[in-house]
């Protein structure tokens, strides 16, 4: 990949500290070594864990800020007082245009309102979105939102729709991402006014794209549609009910493998793939609530994440930056537009 | 137990007709053996079904109704034109007094829409919410509305609550059972205004429960709380991702129980720590949607749901039954009605 590319990265964000993030650039360095670093934080912390790196220090430079914004933060509080955070000036970094894309592990609500606030959202585009990256039966599925809006109207789910669609073009380098909207079932008849509205939307809609219709919850496992849209309510809880779930399993396993001999020895003796399960099931491997609808490339890396979580989400930061992805967004976003006009009312409302 | 108990069948509904409805009864007959059943359905079809069952057959009666409504037909459609269906007449025998609880495997929309019609909602009561029980780390968890509602307001929630909590005491057995509303965040900010009306007010309110709060998807399978309060919407999606998660983990499981000689020859030892995890991930044993909120008991067993599924709701319904729930429920609502009224507007609306 030719050309330079620079991440602004908010170095005190999350639970871990700037240790775990630094650990996490190491890593990041071996697989982008042309990438370079704006590290923001405390000097006095970062300058010493940075020493002990000589390859990330010489792509990496330090800029200082005092203040963190704290995980516990409300947004609107952290907006107001926030101009001297480490999160506040990585996307700075990037709305000077001095670096591509900002990551920080910290306050998701902070940093969303200050994403907005700072760089913009895409013309057209009501409000962005979070989407993560779901493992599925067939590969991955994109979901969004999982949890910056709570409620959502039928227009915002189209937008939803359009985002999805081209982070799933640009990113998974699928031609015709299929994107089914999340509902209770599959007719026509069923959910609320904003998926009805949202559905009907899209079907008239000429998007690249292969517009299933609606999907129930257990299509995303199933792989059945690259992108699931849902509003960030229902999103979030699916997503949390699913690690839950998913916890609740292993912990089924290990008792059960645990029980009487022959369960221990096979146990043992099946070491193998019980690894690779776990390594399937690692949320680290999919770590990142990438940013969608902004003018500008924002990744939230997991508050609890490792070096290992972060710096997957590091790789997600730059593969958006470098497939540029938001003219993508907004030149389909304004394909739709005058379908809005069209659905007029019928579309709206809801919520 | 003393006294008889008569279970109204809708020996008709379901994917796989009433063949498998009598091998379940068969099994059900075991476990209670004073229990009288009324079979509902064309007589031509259960006569030999039964004939061949001499101790059921002791116990059963055959009530013939030409009809069956369609598991893809629209519940009001099915209202309209079903009186002649073995649904109608199951629920019928109910409230008519001539058995205790109804259960059936039919078209989830028209058994609720039916069981309204005919036995109304418990006074104060909204709208009846269908429950399931939930897996969990410390046991199991009911989660209700898992599919009835759509767009719920604040006091149907609170409503949700009061039948969850009656339900966990009577079934459950517990004796302050712990309740917690499903949101986005533990935070009392977050979530829409139907969520936040709903804690207000039950936190006020002096029912035999404990409170906690909001609860966030992952807490439901840690078994944080043992009645989990949501609308219908985010209730079935969650449920239905819940299923797609736990079919993605075996399939993960098993393919990777099949890579090499060794994971294959551990699976073969460890076979029956194998065969426990089935039986504990196997949804016929949690089977049987809880129809709560009506003035008569009814259960939906799933669709597909064979003979072994059947028998579990059938369980479920004979406890319901048996443990009086519907005057519970009556007189908790009342407890609440006051705090409506003091809420005001502020704990209605939003959707």
């Amino acid at each position: 990949m030719s050309g330079e590319l620079t991440v602004s990265v908010d170095a005190m964000g999350g639970d871990a500290g700037p240790g775990v993030v630094l650990a996490a650039l190491a890593r990041s360095i071996v697989r982008h070594p042309t990438v370079r670093f704006l590290l923001h934080g405390d000097e006095a912390l970062l300058k010493p864990l940075l020493a002990r790196r000589a390859k990330l220090k010489a792509r990496a430079e330090i800029r200082h800020s005092a203040e963190r914004v704290r995980m516990d933060e409300k947004p609107g509080q952290a907006l107001r007082r926030g101009r001297n955070t480490s999160m506040w000036r990585a996307l700075e970094s990037v709305a000077k245009k001095e670096a591509e894309v900002a990551i920080s592990a910290g306050n998701t609500g902070a940093l969303m309102a200050m994403s907005m606030f700072q760089l913009g959202v895409i013309e057209g585009i009501d409000r962005p979105a979070i989407a993560a990256l779901w493992p599925t039966k067939r590969g991955q599925t994109v979901v969004l939102d999982v949890g910056a809006n709570i409620g959502t109207d039928a227009q915002q789910l189209v937008d939803f729709a359009v985002m999805g669609e081209a982070f799933a073009r640009a990113i998974l380098g699928l031609e015709r991402p299929k994107v089914g909207i999340l509902n209770v079932g599959a007719e026509d008849v069923k959910g609320n006014e904003a998926v009805r509205g949202a559905a009907q939307i899209l079907r008239s809609a000429n998007l690249p794209m292969e517009f299933l219709g609606f999907v129930e919850g257990d299509d995303i496992s199933e792989g059945t549609a690259d992108v699931v849209v849902t509003d960030g309510f229902t999103g979030n809880i699916a997503l949390k009910t699913a690690e839950g779930i998913a916890s609740l399993i292993m912990f089924y396993l290990r008792s059960a493998l645990r029980r009487g001999f022959l369960s221990r020895l096979g146990a043992l003796i099946a070491a193998g793939a019980f690894r690779a399960l776990r390594r399937k099931l690692d949320p680290r491997a999919q770590n990142g609530g990438i940013f969608l609808g902004l003018n500008g490339v924002v990744v939230k890396s997991h508050g609890a994440a490792d070096a290992l979580g972060f710096a997957s989400a590091l790789d997600m930061a730059v593969d958006m930056a470098r497939t540029k992805i938001i003219p993508k967004i907004a030149s389909d976003r304004a394909m739709v537009a005058p379908l809005f006009q069209a659905a007029g009312n019928a579309g709206a409302a809801a919520t």
